[in-house]
């Protein structure tokens, strides 16, 4: 399990997720299994119905409880294998909620205390909670959580770099190699195949969106096969030590005799597009809010008409977890700052004809942007 | 998005789901992302922080309540497609939770009703939920569909057999070849791509644990190298339409010139788990419960004085969740019916040498137990 992020970093991680909750006024954070604990302890656990746990309380020593068959598994876990947190495992006909309650310290029915649950904790465990301390009061993570994950530190934006990079070269290959004929899934085959052999650890997404298809943001690759004269959307992504890569890249195939170029709308849509997003990465700065660049997005492609095709937000946080805080959307008054990482991907979208995207992940550097990706942004015009 | 279950299914299933839910004296299910969505509408949506909930309430009609640029993806789902169930998108800067409140018909602070929402769920929607209804009593969806999914119609018994042949072929495939020499994690890749070649749709897991990683159940596959005159535990599985297959074999390689052949107490070991497995898949039939097949499995491995080495429960079901109801598990006095479908997989842990596991899947039938697995249960000696 040694990774890119040295054990060390586990400890100070710990100690600041302790202050963020006093600071909150909560009396205990309860991890499940999911970003913040493998960022919090290195333990990237499987989801499973058999409860593991991080418990920090606010005045406390922290205590992982893992269920006994995970044991092995999370001492091999950076924070465990340097006794950073002592684990605990529960006997497979024991009631770990009850443990739970007692690594805590809160007693009786936890009237008067705040609890903090991660985000993504599953409500059969949260229920369970709340029926054990029914006068706690109970509220979400990312409250302490969110201000120390946002800001990547070093090492992991080296991991975003190389986990962008790794699909830079994916839809470089993709696009390089025959598609018309080919079904959308077998194109996905080739994407999932192609991002491992890259440098990812696992594949985790391979939109190929083609034709008409292409006017759905998150359309599933389905067996339609791919025809001269038609856009393919390609947003696709894997990990590398957990951190993600996320790119989106627009085709246009001619087919073979280049017979079927882009049609002067689908031209005229794809420069708008192609502005309106080296606009957003231009204006990232330490300070910008994330709906100004939403909104630096947003106004040429309403400029030029498209307004009400752009359905979506323009980005979301990347790290551990493929989205996360920031968001880039309206409302979201949050001031940019060095270290946020995030993606800048406008879409248009017309329905029953095609759609495109280009979407990069960027960080925020102290004086602009730092984007990760670096495939051309151009619309690709493939022959094959 | 067509595919084995037919489409009419559906439209029965939300059927009883309504008469689980009124049967449960529960006022709305509300069901996120997951097993239960796919299996009440076949609708396989993928997990997000946008909301996606269909709202079932006990006297009115279901809603499906979608993310906007998720709209086309859930329209190509076959409850969806056949109109069985309305769906209603949301904007990206609208309130979902307002809309699912809407939805259920429960006015108010939500007292005197109870709400059944999926066990997986997530913190951040119910915390929501709750704060939207803050009166209402909140449970777990199982309570109304656990009786329901656990007992498989025909399609569904059919995608695991399916499934089941697949890792069978996997199984056989990895052991026929060469493994000395080779990390785990090599092997692991080898695992991941055979199981789609054998005809799943995803690989989800795959188990590679040699030497003393044998005795941790859920080893992660480690750049150790195979030697020569050890125990190998494969456990894999993958899915096809969102069905899971799950078999573990032990393996012994020997080394080329067959110079490290099984050690006598491994023999002995293997010799106990095989018959004490078999035993537990023989007891199988409508009425037995799910404790004593536990028992009819664990009791011989603790007269053979692995006892406390058997370190987990005997199974687990299995269907559109890896791991589901029914439970094998001391304690777990609910009686098997024909239909329900789940692991049979007794291991022994020696820590710091090495374990063994076999694992089958197997449906209750109306007058025995109906093994989905083929593959042989013996020790596999390989030479490679």
């Amino acid at each position: 399990m040694s990774g890119s992020i040295p054990a060390s970093v586990y400890g100070q991680r710990l100690g600041a997720a302790g202050d963020a909750l006093r600071d909150a006024g909560a009396a205990a954070l309860l991890i499940g299994v999911g970003a913040d604990l493998r960022w919090l302890t290195g333990y990237a656990a499987m989801p499973l119905e058999r409860l593991t746990m991080l418990v920090l309380p606010a005045d406390g020593p922290p205590t992982l409880l893992v269920p006994r068959l995970e044991l092995p598994a999370s001492l091999a876990a950076p924070a465990i294998a340097s006794s950073v947190v002592p684990v605990q495992s529960w006997d497979e006909t024991e009631d770990p909620i009850a443990r739970v309650v007692t690594a805590t310290g809160i007693h009786a029915t936890g009237e008067g205390s705040e609890i903090l649950v991660s985000d993504r904790l599953w409500a059969m465990f949260l229920l369970s909670l709340q029926e054990a301390l029914p006068r706690a009061r109970f509220g979400l993570a990312s409250r302490a959580m969110r201000g120390l994950r946002m800001v990547k530190q070093r090492e992991e934006i080296e991991l975003l770099r190389r986990a962008a990079h790794a699909a830079d070269r994916t839809v470089d290959a993709v696009a390089g190699g025959r598609l018309v004929g080919r079904t959308e899934a077998d194109v996905a085959r080739e994407v999932g195949t192609r991002l491992v052999d890259e440098g990812h650890e696992h594949a985790a997404f391979w939109i190929v969106a083609s034709g008409r298809n292409s006017a759905s943001p998150h359309h599933e690759p389905t067996d339609r096969v791919i025809q001269a004269g038609e856009p393919i959307v390609l947003d696709v992504g894997g990990t590398i030590e957990g951190y993600g890569s996320d790119i989106t890249r627009t085709l246009w195939v001619t087919g073979s005799d280049g017979s079927r170029p882009p049609e002067p709308e689908f031209l005229q849509l794809y420069a708008t597009l192609e502005a309106a997003q080296a606009s957003g990465v231009e204006s990232v700065r330490p300070g910008a809010t994330c709906e100004s660049i939403d909104a630096v997005c947003r106004d040429p492609i309403t400029a030029a008409g498209y307004g009400e095709q752009f359905i979506h937000r323009t980005g979301h946080g990347i790290g551990l977890e493929g989205h996360e805080d920031p968001y880039l959307v309206a409302g979201n008054a949050e001031p940019l700052a060095v270290g946020h990482a995030f993606s800048v991907e406008p879409g248009i979208y017309l329905e029953g004809r095609y759609g495109a995207r280009i979407e990069d992940i960027v960080v925020c550097g102290a004086t602009g942007p730092d984007p990760l990706n670096v495939a051309s942004h151009e619309l690709r015009v493939v022959t094959g």
